[in-house]
């Protein structure tokens, strides 16, 4: 046997140095950490040398590209239409696939979209989905491959063959303190979005409170690299930059969330959500070449409504069943006549998190039902005594916790204050 | 059960982001660690961070004070005289302990030191003394106090049972490209000495090629810390820092260095040996109290050498049996007339680790004839085809690597050159 290219402690120690790493450094540990060869411990001491002192950008491109080849990558060449997916760095009611997808699909454009569970307070779109009664995130490559076909979108859990490399990473990095690290995120997401053969991909980067990046200047150094390593796999990728320092619509849980996304198709729904599924559609349908058309018109006509209920239906789901409603619920109202000047991201997902929404640990299950409703939007007005927030549970000795999540998490201002909002869309980028 | 203090993720991310370490985190880390509840790939990940961001003389304390706490610690209070003991950073060729322990030993102070095995270019002391035929480095406690009441010196292994927490992060930074931290240098030192229980301690912190610190103002931050570290736990410490850029005496391996170390008990050996020796023996008489005694006097009388012979017979060795010889020998030769006017230490420690003399992985038995042996010092005056070097191994197979550290490891300049040394000793803290 040949003796190996490199070993663990020397890879560490060129970026422990402030070094560049070479590709072939690279392409041996990831390949090593991923058959085992390379310990944890090993692994995590790079992580966290390269979180402190950064990698370039070819540094980034041969990680992701290592962590691409450690797993299968699918091929859409052989559908009849173009292909777009989205993806978003997680916020709190970020509920925007579920009627994306399908609205994307209408226009003519397949979205087959790989998605996780939620981890934490910004939950997850197939925790969502799975409160449909009957609907199954699991689907083999062969369902997967018709169900594009036929309806055009697909909304289902990533299988264990896709950069197998970054899940063993993800969960290391989650309980080593090495998650915030811009090249490590953006090789995580990018590594799973390349393999999974989409030609057009849209990032959503979520900026504030509610969003793992809070400042700006962070989100857009992670659109731009992110952007940079689609572009470079011929992926035709732009990025939007969002606020996520007010949750988005009126909910953040699972059927609450469902229930929501079908008003948004109905052709009603919360502007901001309405606003946002727009945007994200047409720069989805640029991205494959489809910026004919208008997705405004495929939720005005029905269309978009029709292809969430094939969607629902192709995967096991009855979309006229109703949806699951929690067991118990508590009613915060609003302190005193005035303007809601502020209703902050975080606090909104914590307490949606510990109703139940999410779970703590990635065994855990989730309530389909729980979460919290919000009745009114920053800028609109309250009157004292209404209701603010409804809280939904099935365990009702979560409201304690969840209502201290909420406090100090809104802020209602005298009769009249004026209110302006940030901008949804911050930035673009690509 | 209480829940727990602190989680590794928020001690592994207070350090990350530069924040200081409460005495209460590193408590509860190295004390989880040791128990097991803290996982490899977590601190790994936390020593990466102290690495890179560094740790502050109270949190360098607490942790040195933590791994203290991981295990026993001896008291030799019961003694009828003081107790001094050294260390050193380890250097090539440097068989000082040797010749040092029985010689303080002769002047009415106890050296209870205890040693470890050499891993990688430097030897060590134990290697050394298990070339005497017969000689056992594990004494019980009570030999060991036996031993320091009748002869006034021991050196013998560390048992388990000190600084576990130290013994068990020494082989996770072997691994994790985490051991050059002047943090956890110092305090992986000091812990062990802490414990050992000497009342006095004389740090011998080498600086230069063969040294693990190659400049003189990071040896004198190590030197600072570790002064601090045992003047604070009550053991009067000072440090000399002393130059490693040459090899010390005329032998690297472990029969030769006893052989050296024999040579300056009976009154003669090098002279750099002999000085640095002596330098180091009036530091721990001051430390304990018996600067009264003039060390030289207990070379030349003999007194130095019977304590040497009595600490080994203690402990099973002979004395008077021959040293170990290797099967085979290989002369290098000077290549011209000249003078000798660099000789890397660096070179010399790799070329007899090369020879068998040490130890690659730690499971690795070592040669006891295998080593080096050079036949002038820089300033020298040599002789084209006279002998430079003889190395010695029982496996010839490996002269071609020995050799090939040796080359451009030393210069032979024209008859005549000027030759100005550094000082031996370089500089003291404490």
């Amino acid at each position: 046997m040949a003796a190996p290219a490199h070993d663990a402690v020397e890879v560490i120690v060129t970026k422990r140095d402030r070094g560049t790493l070479s590709t072939s450094q690279v392409d041996w540990m990831v390949d090593a950490y991923t058959r085992g060869a390379v310990a944890d411990e090993q692994m995590s001491a790079l992580l966290m040398a390269i979180l402190l002192n950064g990698m370039d950008r070819r540094e980034i491109a041969d990680w992701t590209a290592a962590m691409i080849a450690s797993g299968v990558r699918m091929d859409f060449s052989s559908l009849s239409r173009p292909t777009a997916d989205k993806h978003s760095t997680g916020g709190v009611g970020d509920k925007i696939t579920l009627p994306l997808a399908p609205l994307v699909a209408a226009c003519g454009v397949a979205v087959p979209q790989l998605s996780g569970r939620g981890l934490g307070h910004t939950g997850g779109t197939l925790d969502k989905l799975e409160a449909v009664p009957g609907w199954r995130a699991l689907l083999s490559n062969e369902e997967m491959m018709a169900q594009l076909e036929s309806v055009g979108a697909v909304i289902c859990a990533a299988g264990d063959g896709l950069a197998p490399a970054d899940k063993k990473l993800y969960a290391l990095r989650d309980v080593t303190g090495t998650v915030e690290a811009i090249p490590l995120i953006a090789s995580s997401i990018m590594s799973k979005k390349i393999a999974e053969g989409t030609g057009a991909l849209v990032l959503d980067v979520k900026v504030g409170s509610g969003a793992f990046m809070k400042s700006v200047d962070h989100a857009r150094e992670l659109a731009e690299v992110m952007v940079a390593l689609g572009t470079d796999a011929g992926v035709r990728t732009v990025a939007l930059l969002t606020d996520m320092d007010t949750p988005l619509g009126l909910t953040a849980g699972n059927a609450v969330e469902v229930a929501e996304s079908v008003e948004v198709l109905a052709g009603g729904g919360p502007a901001d959500v309405v606003e946002l599924t727009l945007a994200l559609a047409r720069e989805m349908l640029a991205g494959a070449g489809r910026d004919d058309v208008d997705p405004a018109d495929k939720l005005a006509d029905g269309s978009a409504m029709d292809a969430w209920r094939a969607m629902i239906s192709a995967q096991g789901g009855d979309p006229d069943a109703p949806l699951p409603v929690a067991r118990e619920t508590h009613v915060v109202t609003a302190p005193a006549d005035g303007v809601l000047t502020r209703l902050d991201a975080m606090a909104v997902g914590m307490a949606a998190w510990r109703l139940g929404a999410g779970r703590e640990r990635k065994e855990d299950p989730v309530q389909a039902g729980a979460g919290v409703v919000w009745h009114a939007r920053p800028g609109d007005a309250v009157r004292a005594g209404e209701p603010l927030f409804t809280l939904h549970t099935d365990t009702p000795e979560r409201f304690d916790r969840a209502l201290a999540s909420l406090e100090g998490g809104y802020d209602v201002s005298a009769p009249g204050t004026a209110y302006t909002p940030r901008p949804l869309v911050i930035d673009r980028v690509g």
